[in-house]
């Protein structure tokens, strides 16, 4: 394997604020616990350097409420012959950066000129993926001739936020050579420490806390072409992790990983990464550009993926800066949670665990929205507490600069629907009930209650309906009977009939407790009768399902048509007012996405028609849309265009050529919804992967440029690895399996013993 | 009575655009058939002459179907020693013009200075009360010295039209001494034609058809002083009209008018309008102002009450122009059906048959409105065949130069309930049940099967609500259980339900057929079952009755503060994102105007509280707003503000200073909503009259201004003569009247015999 495939690399370092903001997305690392981006060592809140912290949030006066960003104990900046070097001012020589993808280690190395001299530096720096509170960097510095050097290394406490300054009562100190800073979160006064350390051993050192950076200043005269090397251990805590002081832990991190040095740290590091990989790598064989694409994509989701036992989920810019207030939409759900649920399980159950976690949050906003409903209405936008921190105004108009009503919030029900969907999938495919005990069950009926009480009976019909709803396509709201919420909220009420038949068999003393705790007891029956009666609109005799009532009375207007008529380039097509909301043109996969999500439901030639219909109308102005074509053309055999769209969506980060305004709003950064919709367009797409409580079907369909397409996946708790080739496909079921499995490759069941490999030749006929 | 009262004057003319148009507005006439706008005899399109004939619509384009404006046949236009004299660009040395309410006549008396000399002409127009068809006018012109004169009259085909050329095909000719003008609409070819004669005895006749003008060019040399008076005779005729050749009829309406002569011809009309008077005046003693505004309102209403027969209804704006597209709105049913049931009941039922008429109409929109429904859904801008002539784009922003999408057409669903209400109220105060069996029946049943199959039912709350609506406050699209909705549905019900058992009592057979008819027997169930579970959102602890669901949690913002925010002093504040809609500032009358129609089922405490706590929020942005707020004020005792918005509704049109444009759009005219508001507010607020099946009650709260307040009123087909003072009440029954009828008055039940007198002495107390 080429080692470029590992890699992503740039030899040029281009000094606009607009490419700065770019390379950080993409030059980020993480992990779980927090984010760094991409930026440079000397860089400050300007370019924006952030470390955002997962699952800790506060709010600003009237200003969205917004994760928290710990101040940057990896800073450092020199000042030679009494000159600052930093990128936006030296002068260049040289300059090169990567990121390795293996270990989620950034490095850079750059060649300035000032005072007639060359200063190269060099840095690593990791968030440990092994202790998550701690981040390490080693930084060196070469002088071709002697020279008068200062370095300025600490903890930078001028911060970038979006909105507002989070951390308040700063105090910056030392403390036994640990530089700290502690402070408290403006809403709810949550402390937050960080602190830092050094390991060096040349020049002189004093303590600085001017320009609120909390530094050592250490003066050094250096020879020259000696390299001078000085590790930095830095460490963030906050009151979310439960320890005694959050001080004294920031310290007491710091000081073991300065004890244990920076190759212990490292290799510690990489040893949970050498696992990662083990687990969720995925080889396309002949392919280079959809092999680096792809990792990359699941190198994202692998930094994110929230601590063990934290019970945080990834945001829909995961921890790439503040943007979308850093909350949890339905992305993580449908986009991200199968990639975690068929290779890092563990993973999968924090996501689930964070919906158990933000239970009673869903429940207050069913409560309190607009008239009141039962059982649990998630959080569109959803923080620590569950709480909606989506805004009835949530986008801003450029044509007038006033917020438009937007209905994200209090009408795009389906949210409930794909948590309890997520939630029966987990205990589907891993078999483990545990989740359902420990709360999933009661979230899955408390969403079931909610769709009860949010739907009408339509007696002339005698069928129930869901009305006035936001479907995935966000430009035409308030719609009624959207084919993709109604086919979820009748999956929910499947689920949740289906959840009070295993509990009653399996555990019916948890099952009698539960039922009286959310006192559900007469609700039972409705469900029933609801699954049974709901209305979910049907293919016409074109195979069209219709995507709202009435959508098919819409103008049919050309997309191109539309956007002539813009008068902002940022202006938002929904909302009321929108260009797209009287005509055909949607937003993102939505028919069609749930043509992919409930793909055992419909025939190939619905999904064809389907298909064909909404591509055209399709604006693709979500990055969760391209997948989701993508996946569904690969079933019907349209593998050009699955391979096209498998592309956009793999390469979004990586090429971080997206957009960052939704009208007045910024939200760039990271897409992991996009990166788990590339591996699922892999596995799924062209794997042609499906898991059922009985069995694993493979109907591959790979792509014509591929030779092979290697991945592993947990199913039951027992691991595979599956490798899909032109004309074969291979099992190897792994020894420690504990039982036997079916896998059903190409309409051939086998049976997978532990230990075993089966290998299945695939005709042609069968490659679609 | 002072003459004055009579009578609408001034005696200045201002030569700009906007006062041309506005007083075209306020001295205009009209006869039911066609309206002639108040602009004077020399004037053409630019100044906004029209004469739009009432039930004919034609369509240019894409453009909004529109009424048809007639060519105007009471042109006239002098030159003088070769000056062309006209109030736009010759000195005025004089001016005076009237509006005789007694009779619609149009008069006006202009002295011009041109060429050195003196010309003073003298005009009167009226529109025959006695032959709809036909129009007369007589002018006088003097010089003061002599003068070369040339006399252009005849018709003047150049039409005011606000969206493109109508009447095609257009042929100019001259017969046998009348002037034609034939032609047919664009969009259905149906045929125009119009007639115009004169009586001249002097000058030298020539004929010219140049620029679009069919003229007598009269030649004369006038004598110093000498006045010289021509009468002209002009008629209209379309294929509405059901007249073997519009052409022969228009020229044998001419011809038999002139031959009839201007004296006999106005002689008949002012017959017809002594009539009118004696049913139809109110006289208030003690204050001149509001005498003078109310009668107004009452002349403005009887200018445009349909031709007997026609199955014609009145436009929004009467038929002073094309605005609004000539379109009927629930204007008609609940604002002027009132004045008419009451005082000029064969009014009343050609209001009544053109909803009959229509139906088909109705049931087309139920039908392809949205996913389709069942029964009659109005239109809510209805012009000739009961198609809805509103679009889903009515207004446009002017901030943007879009047109908004708004909901009026599609979800203003209360226009049926409004006109089986209407329809019924008909039976009720008249006791003719023909209008019933003649279609009426009919009309109600569609209504309520149209409102079945909108309803919902809400499985947990057993009970049906009727979602997403637009009531009467417009600013507020797309809302649920809109409490005047509700109740206008509630009340559709009720009446449905007890036609189906007033006809199986009386007329069983005509019930069979109606049933089979529309094949309605199984749902007739449905309707009592409706009429029973439906919800009607009810008065909370503060008494309070909620506009529609969740608008308690609206922002309070205060008018002012919203229209602060304003950008362009044109901009709408409803339609999805317009100012209005996030707040609780409402456009009109909504819950009040429920709180109005529905006296009887609302305490004086519920409508005083509501009436406290909207009226601050009301913008009465709509003209139909006041009269409501004015009409419950005075049942719990505001006599001062219902007094004045008593004032501010019926001065209107006579004060002319209403906006004329929503968003883009231009909406100047008359406002016969606003004209049956007054008089409503006057009998029914003041007089406190109101009657049911049973009896006329009065519970009189005259204002302390007034002596009296004295009106006539039909009641049962019987015919009443009511004074109402400060300390009694008169009230004489006709002595043709057919049989005894129960008053009560103050509590007090009386029963008046034809012509006996009932004087019942009112206690302070009673006086609220």
């Amino acid at each position: 394997m080429s080692k470029n495939l590992w890699k992503v690399s740039t030899d040029t370092f281009v000094n606009e604020k607009e490419s700065i903001m770019r390379m950080g997305n993409v030059y980020q690392i993480a992990n779980g616990y927090m984010g760094y981006r991409g930026t440079l060592d000397e860089f400050g809140p300007d370019e924006l350097v952030g470390i955002t912290v997962a699952g800790i949030f506060d709010r600003v006066g009237d200003s969205w409420r917004e994760p928290v960003n710990a101040p940057n104990g990896a800073y450092t900046k020199l000042i030679v012959d009494g000159a600052e070097i930093s990128a936006l001012t030296t002068t260049i020589k040289k300059h090169t950066q990567h990121l390795n993808l293996e270990n989620a280690v950034f490095e850079r190395e750059t060649s300035y000129e000032a005072a007639g001299k060359t200063i190269t530096v060099h840095s690593t720096r990791f968030l440990s993926a092994d202790k998550p509170n701690l981040g390490v960097v080693k930084y060196s510095l070469i002088t071709d001739k002697a020279a008068k050097v200062i370095i300025n290394t600490g903890i930078d406490c001028n911060i970038w936020d979006l909105n507002g300054k989070h951390l308040v009562d700063l105090k910056l100190e030392m403390n036994e050579g640990a530089l700290l800073v502690h402070a408290v979160t403006n809403e709810l006064g949550k402390k937050v420490a960080a602190a830092e350390m050094i390991d060096c051993s040349f020049g002189k050192e004093t303590h600085s806390t001017a320009g609120n950076q909390n530094l050592h200043i250490i003066e050094l005269d250096t020879e020259a072409g000696k390299t001078y090397t000085f590790y930095k251990y830095f460490t963030v805590f906050t009151e979310n992790d439960n320890v005694p002081s959050v001080m004294e832990a920031a310290i007491k991190a710091a000081t073991d990983a300065k004890n244990a040095g920076y190759e212990k740290c490292l290799s510690d590091h990489n040893a949970q990464w050498a696992k990662k990989w083990e687990y969720c790598d995925v080889k396309i064989d002949g392919d280079d550009e959809a092999q680096q694409a792809l990792r990359y994509s699941i190198f994202e989701l692998l930094i994110v993926a929230p601590v063990n036992g934290s019970a945080n989920s990834i945001p829909a810019r995961a921890l790439s800066g503040q943007v979308y207030k850093g909350a949890i939409f339905w992305d993580t759900e449908m986009f991200m949670f199968p990639f975690f649920l068929y290779t890092y399980p563990e993973k999968a159950v924090e996501l689930m665990r964070y919906r158990i976690k933000t239970l009673d949050g869903a429940r207050r906003k069913a409560k309190t929205e607009s008239v009141g409903f039962d059982g649990a209405f998630y959080a569109w936008e959803s923080q620590d507490d569950g709480d909606d921190a989506c805004t009835y105004f949530n986008i801003g108009d450029p044509n007038t600069g006033r917020d438009l009503r937007t209905h994200f919030r209090d009408k795009q029900v389906h949210i409930s629907g794909d948590v309890a969907i997520a939630m029966w999938e987990y205990f589907k495919l891993t078999g483990d009930d545990s989740l359902l005990l420990e709360g999933g069950a009661e979230v899955i009926l408390e969403c079931a209650r909610f769709y009860f009480s949010y739907a009408y009976f339509q007696k002339n019909k005698n069928r129930y309906e869901i009305l006035d709803v936001i479907g995935p396509d966000e430009y035409h709201e308030r719609v009624n009977n959207n084919a993709f919420t109604n086919m979820v909220t009748k999956a929910t009420f499947e689920i949740a009939n289906a959840t009070v038949a295993y509990l009653k068999e399996k555990h019916p003393a948890a099952f009698t407790t539960l039922v009286k705790k959310i006192n559900i007891e007469n609700e039972l029956p409705l469900f029933v009768e609801a699954e049974k009666l709901l209305y979910v609109p049907q293919p016409n005799e074109d195979g069209i399902i219709e995507q709202f009532d009435a959508y098919f009375k819409l103008k049919d207007t050309s997309i191109k048509e539309l956007k002539a008529k813009m008068i902002h380039p940022n202006e938002y097509l929904g909302a009321g007012q929108g260009l797209a909301v009287p005509t055909k043109v949607i937003k993102q996969a939505d028919v069609v996405m749930m043509l992919n999500m409930f793909k055992d439901r419909y025939s190939k030639d619905i999904k064809k028609a389907n298909w064909e219909y909404y591509e055209p109308r399709t604006e693709h102005g979500s990055s969760l849309s391209a997948c989701a074509y993508a996946m569904v053309a690969t079933e019907f055999g349209n593998l050009d265009f699955a391979y096209d769209y498998f592309m956009r969506t793999a390469k979004i980060d990586i090429e971080a050529k997206y957009k960052v305004y939704v009208g007045t709003i910024f939200m760039g950064g990271s897409h992991p919804a996009a990166n788990g919709g590339a591996w699922m367009t892999a596995v799924f797409g062209f794997g042609g992967v499906q898991s059922t409580a009985k069995h694993v079907s493979i109907n591959p369909r790979l792509y014509k440029k591929w030779n092979s397409l290697q991945f592993n996946m947990i199913y039951k708790g027992d691991r595979f690895n599956i490798t899909i080739g032109q004309n074969k496909v291979e099992v190897i079921a792994a020894a420690t399996n504990k039982t036997t499995h079916t896998f059903i490759i190409s309409e051939q069941s086998l049976v997978a013993a532990p230990g075993k490999t089966l290998v299945h030749v695939v005709l042609a006929k069968n490659l679609a």
